[in-house]
């Protein structure tokens, strides 16, 4: 459950972008005051929800007198046609706060819905399905972590994260792994990346937390894994769909990371019925 | 072109949240003060391009020594392997902004792209694609124009758009539309959502803007567009692919809406290199 | 009734900015801390009421313990010496808050009795009376409608409203119809200032869904609206008062747009009485 | 002149208010990127002028480009006709930034005027004209002062003024008094309104830096000031027009006080032609 | 008591900078959802109180479920063990709120007890201890007075106090302070620095509201109060000790202002026990 | 150096909260427009400067005409009387925005100097001093590094921390642990604080990352770190002083954390000459 003090901002900036000047005129136009209403909102397609207390803010931040009552929590699993959540109150308010809460709803759960997929393929490995840093800012992560998955960094600020780039203007990876060494600090992890098995050695060497094995094939990774023997996390990168998720997978290493759940997700179909 | 006023404030609140309370703490540890670097970014696949401005605005907040150059304008199309834009100055710099400049290039790029798949095959049709509201807050509405899309509503407050849950509790289409024309000023357009023929005769008789006939049939929407015959504008909506857009644009409707392509999005896969 | 997620912004804002770093030490000092007092908002000169929530607004966001019940509702007529809310609770929060519920109630006030005398002298006509979008950013949009008024255009992106400049630099007016018709959207009303009627016929054969005719005689006017004939929505500004508005009203227009119920308009005055 | 840092933000936000999410779509649709334009602002009447800094600033928020100069300075005086500055540069942003632009100058210049003409009309004599709190938030205090007139309090925190319900609260004037002077500063003011003469000599004897003598006569006004001889700062309040300013200004207090040169001020009117 | 409205913003933005973007990790993962805990907040050492408001918001800004109960009221003395407050509820909210809420209670019960402690030893004579502008933003002022002190300016803009380098500047003293008189408001009290005797006479005769007696020693400052002689409120600054507050405050002065009970307070240690 | 788009939101808040809404009264009455003036900064006491950046940024903000040289860089060593920077340009904004620029280049290098102190004393051993999360928001942990200390967490999101009341609540060490490594991402490091020796083989051989070993004394610390033996990262807390920090240096800890050095930090004494 993310904190509401996080959450609530977010959610207050949807809808002030979505009321803009002159707030809902159809609803104000069509919809007596006094009219009261009973929703359910409808899952239209399977998949995993996250986003529930999003949904909820955006109803009771138009009106407090809103009652939504989810029938499960974020994780669950739902199959088309399972109510998720059933929201009572002025008919006004439901109709304003509708698209705001399915737009956070929809997504977020899109993402949860793709993560879950790939982390039940790979289930019977010990290795485990992050997310990255490609994200819009928001709270696509917690989506992450209701489908299974695990979290990458979530800023520049939380962990050292070594790429080439880093490297080759660093002036090669001692250069660059030693320089990191004296500025982190006691609880910051020192992850690098590894494009080429020969980089590999030199890396441990040196001493890190986690190796970022790049767009290497399973059996590269195979090697690559045995190379490491537990001296830093494995985490493998690049091409990697639902389809080939259990390809890497198998091959030993901690992590397999992906991009897309997050920056292309799809959106999971929920519609409101009133 | 997205005025430089509203754009500003989203790439600063994207900076802002990568790079937390201590900055990017990789590039602060590797890449000494007052090395240079010449970058390119680079389409890793084809598509159109949308964002350049946001992109060009987020290494100018991180160093305003930073030079960003387009090789190109959005709603250009690029093979892979194109050189989309190039970028110098302080390499600390260039290294912090990537990710967030990639983040909005790549996202909104992907709109565009999945955008103007459906405008060329609709081209030989008077049909326009268009959005619907089902956004994030931000700047994805342009990216589909960049696309060669058309923009539906912005927000609840810019037109009139009464859908069957109004419709329900306002007592019917005659009352909805009564109260509605009441309410509206005398720039604020009207548009009706139909989900069967037989009310469609009935909203036109009104006087209404626009009608939103949602999900019929192609066959269905011919007949639709016989009965408006031009009295107000026809848009469709439900169940649109690429694959069936041609089908939806040959009935002869103006408008076909699309919501997938921006909630669901593809990232458009774009790189940079030192 | 406009959404309190855009009203408690902005009594906040004015909250913040009158108790500055220090709060009310006025009333710190020489009010003790648990006196409880009832207040009545008295008017002292007859008018149209607007505002009431954003008093109720200020009065709670100060202290929640405050009580604020309205005698009537916004767009009621009241006499001098009519109470128009009572208000009861702790004694500091209500002295403290009592300049900027009044500021609010008597500026929205005196937007709403001006356009409301505007209004009832136009009444056997079929016009009506429209702001402008001469306002200071805030809620005078909502006060006109509460005088009896209809709200013009609420900002730049609600409309096009080509004017004499804008065709001056798009080279005519059919250039500038015809840019504004490819990009405008399918809910996007175009109106032309029209400055002389042989600018008119033009106007309406490209196709227009208003015009705003400038600066024009009630002479001038009453053949306007003959030429126009239903054909697109006729508004006329320039010049009108309260004594003049009847005259240009009966020439037939649609709608009569003043700038000086909202730019000029003066505070009605009301008094708060413990 | 007021500080950029102070006036920044205010423009700021009205533009962003007025470019709504879409921006200025007419301009966008009408006028073509790269023309460059020159337009000057008009005095369309005679008054005061304040407020050119925040014209200047809308100009320049919206392009970097445009060049704003001044013909004049804030506080000079304008006939019909009088050029008041110029602005060059990108036309688009010339047109966009108009509106802003013009309301702060016109509403800030409309302040001016009005304290203006009192200020004249007592120039023969050793009062000043003073606004009071009853103002929207902003910067209309500093139009004050280019009228010649001066501020009083800017809020609840930068002096002690005890009313007529605080001294009921308090439980009398003396103990209100007492109250204030234990809890003020030693660079707080402390000011108390007097409804009567009888209050005066109670409030003298108990030491104030000022009174506002509250609806009186100028008869009384005479009297009171002869009281006071110096002991204190006089402030006249209630019922004072341009007419009357004279005969309570002639009565011999240091101030009058003027609610309506700020509440109710009407705009003065300026054009920009291209 | 310091507004609630003017709290909430200071203590949010400290638990939005200690949450981040993921919250209160260790919380999540240690603590399970429903546990409740009572925990008090217990004085470490001996002080002055300050700052239950701010410590009760933050448990409530994270879950509104806690109950705080304070023991005592701000400017309370407490002895090592004293419990301060109890705060129950949900265990993960306690701990989460836990470190902001002992933030603000340790930093201002440091500020008002170091400010206690010049009081009491300066209690015998009618001298007052004061701060000084150097604090950074917030809520350090309200501390000072929990102490017994009072406040100097809140900022640059509610008096006047005329520095050496002001003097410099405008051309010696006359020049300033006539300068001041016609700037300032009738509200606005001015206080001048004075470096050395020979300057205090002219400042008197000017006719100032305080004089700041900068740098001086008892004996020279015994002397200036004679020379003032009631004419002004003065103020002695610099080099002002626990141990020579006495010393400065016998010699009669109305205030001696001490920078380092706001720029230089410890923190008053207090604990958190469940 | 921390990033522009870090300090100069921090910068402009403790400025516009000092402008008030009047802005600097006494300069702009006092010190006319267009003079120019040079000034110095000049050490009073011996130090170490941290926070130039955020003085330059003072300056700069006030007024883009300032030019802000500094003598030497953050981390530099000062003696009473040497001059830290110069700043010139137009006299009112260097005396409008002195107080704010001291403000946080005093505040920030009274922490740089107490972190010198005790890194220096500890200098011939391995240790680091590092600061707590006891701060209040902003650039302390910056001042910090400045000193030649590291840097503990930044939030509570950023590692995880288990302390007593976690242990308490979870049930245990065990409990606490599992539950930690479960939630983890893969570049979240763990450290346990550790009351008592009994616990620490507990929790070493349950893997962390460090352990916090909180108020113990030198010998106990010397056996921890024999115990430890290099599997974690050993960090000693709990009433180390200038005097006591190389007696805990030279057990052998990796980390000595000092909550003082910034909840308690004096200001180092600099000033302004003209």
């Amino acid at each position: 459950m993310l904190p509401p003090l996080l959450i609530e901002p977010l959610v207050r900036a949807a809808l002030l972008e979505d009321l803009g000047r002159a707030g809902d005129i159809t609803t104000a136009a069509c919809v007596p005051q006094h009219i009261q209403a009973e929703a359910i909102l409808v899952a239209r397609q399977a998949g995993t929800i996250a986003g529930l207390d999003l949904a909820a803010t955006a109803f009771q931040l138009v009106d407090p007198g809103a009652r939504f009552s989810p029938s499960l929590i974020d994780s669950a699993r739902v199959e088309a046609g399972d109510v998720i959540a059933r929201v009572g109150g002025p008919a006004r308010g439901i109709l304003t706060a509708e698209r705001v809460a399915l737009n956070f709803l929809c997504h977020l759960s899109g993402i949860a819905t793709a993560t879950r997929e790939i982390a039940e393929r790979i289930a019977h490995t010990n290795c485990r399905v992050t997310c990255t840093r490609k994200t819009t800012p928001g709270v696509e992560k917690y989506a992450v972590r209701c489908g299974g998955g695990m979290n990458h960094r979530f800023g520049l600020d939380d962990a050292i994260l070594i790429k080439d780039n880093h490297i080759a203007i660093a002036g090669g990876l001692r250069a660059a792994l030693v320089r990191a060494r004296t500025h982190a600090g006691h609880l910051v992890k020192i992850e690098v990346e590894i494009d080429a098995l020969a980089q590999l050695e030199e890396a441990l060497s040196l001493g890190v937390d986690a190796v970022l094995l790049d767009n290497m094939t399973p059996a590269e990774l195979f090697q690559a894994v045995r190379m490491v023997n537990g001296r830093a996390t494995t985490e493998a990168s690049g091409g990697i769909t639902v389809q080939t998720a259990c390809d890497f997978a198998e091959t030993g290493v901690d992590l397999i990371s992906v991009g897309w759940i997050t920056h292309s997700a799809f959106s999971l179909d929920i519609g409101l019925d009133i």
